[in-house]
């Protein structure tokens, strides 16, 4: 732990609390991760979680600036933070932290894009600011896949937030692989753990049964992770790896048509190396193989749109 | 009870276990129900529960004949009958069976379709030989639907069923209400019943909303049922309703596409009345009017089936 310490900076999910204790430019010096998330906030205290984490951090310097994104600013998080018209951009969401005068804890707004079927989202937008940020080529135009339990595909266009899409690919798999019929021949196939090499071959067979077969829809191939197991053409432990690659050959069969249908787009994966690594491979059965993937991009994001929000941080 | 019995026909599934005791030309003189379906029958001691449920019927008469169809025929349950390949009519079952010697219980096939994607049905076979009995005109060609937690599309030529699709409709939705966030707003929103008119209204609302965006994923468009209680356009309480439509919207979308590459069959609902209701309200979203109804094609089919298989029923 060296090097001035400027700000704590705190990604706030529905699943965990990470905070970060930053120095000058972003650079990481200390950090912690508690399971914390909204939905598990010890007594449903936010402000006492939040002293916590950081108390070490205080005690060598009373007086660090804070900032944070994600869940948290939700209607069931610490407080509910309008969401932000698209197309937003850094500027759209320093001017909405602005309004947050008096708080201990100012929390960056997540986005909405309006129209008959309204979407959202709420750290992403501080992750993109980061990931622009680390990659300036990105922010002329391109497309970013943030995957996770609802994986997100946002367009960017001049380094503003243009559209967005949500799929539901992670909270499918975990529904389905824990309390549906295509879910029960891995847990009762017994504890033996198949290589992995025969658990990449099944993804694989999931993600192309998706895209060879273009007319039929994901509730309908669904069924197969059960059929192929009953006509003994899947071994029963690699169910939910071959259920992973339908379920994300759904979600790049959609969304790559949909990128065809306007332009080919540089595209970037952002988030977490294992999940890349699984979105890298279907992507590449989708023949797409030009991806620029940037591992950790919350902290850089809170960084840049703290340093433009906080006076205690302004540049020099 | 009235009539003299000749056939105790058995419908076995999942989650029940439906006795019928069928007299001439299979009528109905009495019936049974249990919640003895295959995965909850007490002591998985599967003879021990056809006596119980058949023993005020024995006693009356000790050598009636039996036959069932269903789940109790699969790898599950009381002993696996292999699938017949596709097409099959009555003839291929009534071969089939007709290998099945001293046995206590006879049990009608499930039917397979081969191809890369397997597909599999199992007790829908029975009922379908039930609604060609008693709608004659869908015997040339039809597309007979049968609705629940695996849905069923089933295309039948000249009396035998030529192929089929599986839908996972049901499982997904009960999956999804029950485990994940979809389903929370309506857990959450208290104990009051909207009146019918508006959970009808919020059906079709998820009809339309797949219908309408022909070109979305149905993995995309699954997170309106979030967006839309979050931007307040659709009361909590009725977000199941929602969901509802838009997972029989897909399935819809999906299964009357196939239906217009191919050619307009005449078109038949084979199922439970409330069931039929949901579907022929989503159909007519879907400018399709003219659907035949059929509410019970079970006994008819296991009357059919064993008629021409057991000697004790020959007709005279």
């Amino acid at each position: 732990m060296t090097g001035q310490a400027r700000l704590i900076a705190v990604d706030w999910g529905t699943s965990s609390l990470r905070a970060y204790l930053l120095g000058d430019g972003g650079a990481i010096i200390d950090e912690r991760a508690m399971p914390w998330g909204i939905m598990a906030t010890p007594g449903g205290d936010f402000a006492k979680a939040l002293e916590t984490v950081t108390e070490d951090w205080r005690r060598r310097q009373i007086d660090l600036p804070m900032i944070a994104s994600g869940m948290i600013g939700s209607a069931q998080g610490w407080r509910e933070i309008p969401y932000v018209r698209c197309p937003a951009g850094l500027e759209d969401l320093v001017a909405a932290l602005k309004l947050q005068t008096n708080v201990l804890l100012p929390i960056v707004p997540g986005l909405v894009m309006d129209g008959d079927i309204p979407d959202v989202i709420r750290g992403e937008e501080t992750q993109i600011i980061g990931a622009l940020d680390r990659m300036p080529q990105l922010h002329p135009a391109s497309l970013l896949v943030l995957p996770g339990t609802h994986s997100k595909w946002v367009s960017v266009k001049d380094g503003k937030i243009v559209a967005f899409t949500t799929y539901l690919t992670g909270e499918l798999f975990a529904v389905l692989g824990k309390h549906s019929i295509l879910g029960r021949p891995a847990l009762t196939a017994g504890a033996s753990t198949p290589p992995k090499s025969e658990t990449w071959e099944a993804f694989d067979r999931g993600v192309l049964t998706i895209r060879e077969n273009a007319s039929r829809s994901l509730s309908s191939l669904l069924f197969s992770a059960r059929t192929m197991v009953l006509s003994h053409r899947l071994p029963a432990e690699l169910s939910l790896d071959y259920l992973s690659g339908l379920l994300l050959g759904e979600e790049l069969r959609s969304a790559l048509g949909e990128r065809r249908r306007r332009e080919a787009l540089p595209l970037a994966l952002i988030g977490e190396t294992t999940l890349c690594e699984r979105y890298l491979r279907a992507l590449k059965l989708f023949d797409v193989t030009e991806v620029a993937v940037i591992a950790e991009a919350a902290t850089t994001g809170l960084w840049r749109i703290a340093e433009r929000t906080l006076s205690q941080l302004a540049r020099p």
